[in-house]
């Protein structure tokens, strides 16, 4: 019955694959076409799901219990300018440097379209999209992060490859994707200072609020550096700490110039009404005081999650300050043949990283959860490692 | 009091007409600085608000009650070739055809900023967009509509001038926006039979489910025209015939060549869940069946509308297929003061003219309604054309 199961769903897997890049396909996908599936956890899928549960309270306190959702479907959002008002207030940046996007994923895409003129130099392995996107007349020069370093970048050798590169835009993801390696406000102040005459320096940080430098786990932001090194493009999603992925939210921080270029030809109604009702509660102090205390319980709670991890025998546990892990597997399993395993016989749906580029060996990329499901995580791992030892 | 008001509002839309380009500032963003202007009707806003009603019975019944809009607003929704497949079903269209933007709006940027050569012609008076989002290095020609004619578009000299001035992509609205004039479907045919040597042909189909041709009010589209001409490409809004602005939800029809040409370099996640949801809604049967029922309640109302609307003395209404009427002042008022009077004194909200291109006089166009919101503007333009006359 599982075997039977489990053949449908590598193969589904496979065939979705082909239309997602190097893209996982969502649950809701693979639902779709295998609803018999049980999926328990979805640790695929990067997002604080406290934050969730903060947000849709508000929601529903605001717009289903006041029954005002209607005008938030039925009447054209604000513009972007108007947007990015509310977004100055939560992080008092000037609005005019600020740019709102239909999910990071847009501004990404806007940003290396518009701004890159040759040459550009990501981290390997990173987020795809980074080196995807990239326009055909385009070069990507790739910095690897080495397996030896537990895949953790040296800021002073990073320097030193850019300028011998010559690159014009570079792009760091902090923490970075797929392993969580971080760097510190230090390390970030360090390569801004060295690198004043590259054209773009993109940080995207998506994954930033899971991230601490203290033990009150105060929120860390590179945001406000904007008013200092106008090279400076800082790429916010708003999925992962809100835990609002359906929601497409995600805003930019660069120079008024940049932001005044993209609304010169386009972006005029890319939020909607429910994006712009959350950037709206985003700039409220009540919500941000009771985010703050949902966002440090995942982080705690994430902690113990790796603590965990890394106690198991047959993975080892990559360095993360994200929400997620990047776990190699060593007990002979493959990755893909472990997702599957999880997948169909636990209903756990964790990130093979078998598609991604710079990593050598067998990785998964596990999300931290709620409790409750971390710890399903932890049993479902145990048995596996176990049994296959 | 008014008086006051009235100066407050003029210089308040003013202001906001500054960073809305030529755009109206919607009346979200209008109340938010004015709370004390009490809005009654949007005619700005061009929507069927019968078919929002529909649209949120079903969303009530499917996510609310069911309590499962949760899921749609944590998760990311499906990658655009996913979402594609529930449209192609709708419509009957290839889904490799078919791609889905964040509203028509993102569609309209996409296709300039990709498939534009060197020029492009667009219909004067048109919606903006189609020529201010064209990139710096394209040259825009302007067919002009003439108000003599009624700004009713002759298919033959279309033709006769696009073969003397050989832009490679051309623009029609179909109804047009702003004033409605509508090409029938052999015009259409007639006009991609004798322009297959243009390289794009965008059709602007956003307000044709207002359009009819037979007294069945049968709906119209292009669409299926994509099998025979490659060449062409349709946009299509759902903002206006469902009445979800505010969910971003738009889909063009084109060649599969330009499908993956916009895939390959980005638009990813570019529909929210709600918008995804939607687009199932869509493709079902139950829910389009209902829809035809407003729609065609719908359609009744407004020509109810511009019957009155064309009794009144002291403007002149153009012909109109679409949901809004282009209305000429004539009664010596100019189209800010009429907007303003209308809105400061009777909360109705229509659109001045005043910086549209392609316009000689006093216009504004106001949009048909819920039949009881016809009623006060029908009242409202009674008042102010009898004490101005």
């Amino acid at each position: 019955m599982k075997k039977k199961l489990y053949n449908k769903v590598v193969s589904l897997i496979n065939d979705l694959k082909k239309n997602s890049g190097t893209h996982s396909p969502s649950i809701d996908t693979i639902l779709e076409h295998c609803p018999e599936l049980k999926i328990e956890v979805d640790a695929c899928f990067l997002s604080n799901p406290y934050a969730t549960e903060l947000f849709i309270e508000f929601l529903n306190k605001d717009l289903i219990k006041t029954d005002t959702l209607r005008e938030v479907l039925e009447y054209y959002p604000p513009q972007n300018r108007e947007v990015s008002k509310n977004i100055s207030k939560a992080i008092n940046v000037d609005s005019k440097k600020i740019f709102v996007g239909n999910g990071a994923i847009e501004i990404i895409q806007a940003v290396l379209h518009n701004f890159v003129k040759k040459k550009i130099c990501v981290i390997s392995p990173t987020f795809s999209s980074y080196y995807e996107f990239v326009k055909a007349e385009n070069e990507v020069v790739y910095y690897s992060l080495s397996k030896e370093n537990d895949y953790i970048l040296d800021s002073k050798k990073y320097v030193e490859f850019i300028k011998e590169n010559k690159p014009d835009t570079i792009v760091l993801i902090n923490p970075n994707n797929p392993n969580g390696g971080y760097l510190k406000e230090n390390d970030i102040i360090y390569i801004l200072e060295n690198l004043n005459d590259v054209e773009n320096i993109i940080i995207d940080e998506s994954f930033i609020h899971f991230a601490y430098e203290n033990i009150e786990l105060s929120q860390i932001s590179s945001e406000d550096l904007i008013a200092k090194y106008s090279n400076l493009i800082i790429i916010k999603s708003m999925s992962k700490d809100f835990g609002i992925a359906g929601l497409r939210a995600g805003y930019a921080v660069m120079s008024e110039i940049k932001v005044d270029f993209l609304l010169k030809f386009g972006y005029l109604w890319n939020v909607s009404g429910l994006a712009n009702y959350f950037f709206k509660v985003y700039s409220d102090f009540n919500f941000i005081k009771q985010y703050e205390i949902v966002r440090k319980k995942y982080i705690m709670n994430t902690l113990m999650f790796l603590n965990q991890l890394s106690s198991l025998s047959g993975i080892k546990v990559y360095p993360t300050k994200a929400n997620f892990a990047l776990v190699e597997i060593k007990n002979g399993m493959s990755s893909f043949d472990f997702t599957m395993t999880l997948l169909v016989n636990y209903g756990i749906y964790v990130r093979d990283c078998s598609d991604k580029i710079g990593l050598e060996g067998n990785f998964v990329r596990i999300a931290s959860r709620s409790f409750e499901e971390n710890l399903l995580i932890i049993k479902a791992l145990k048995e596996i490692l176990c049994s296959k030892k």
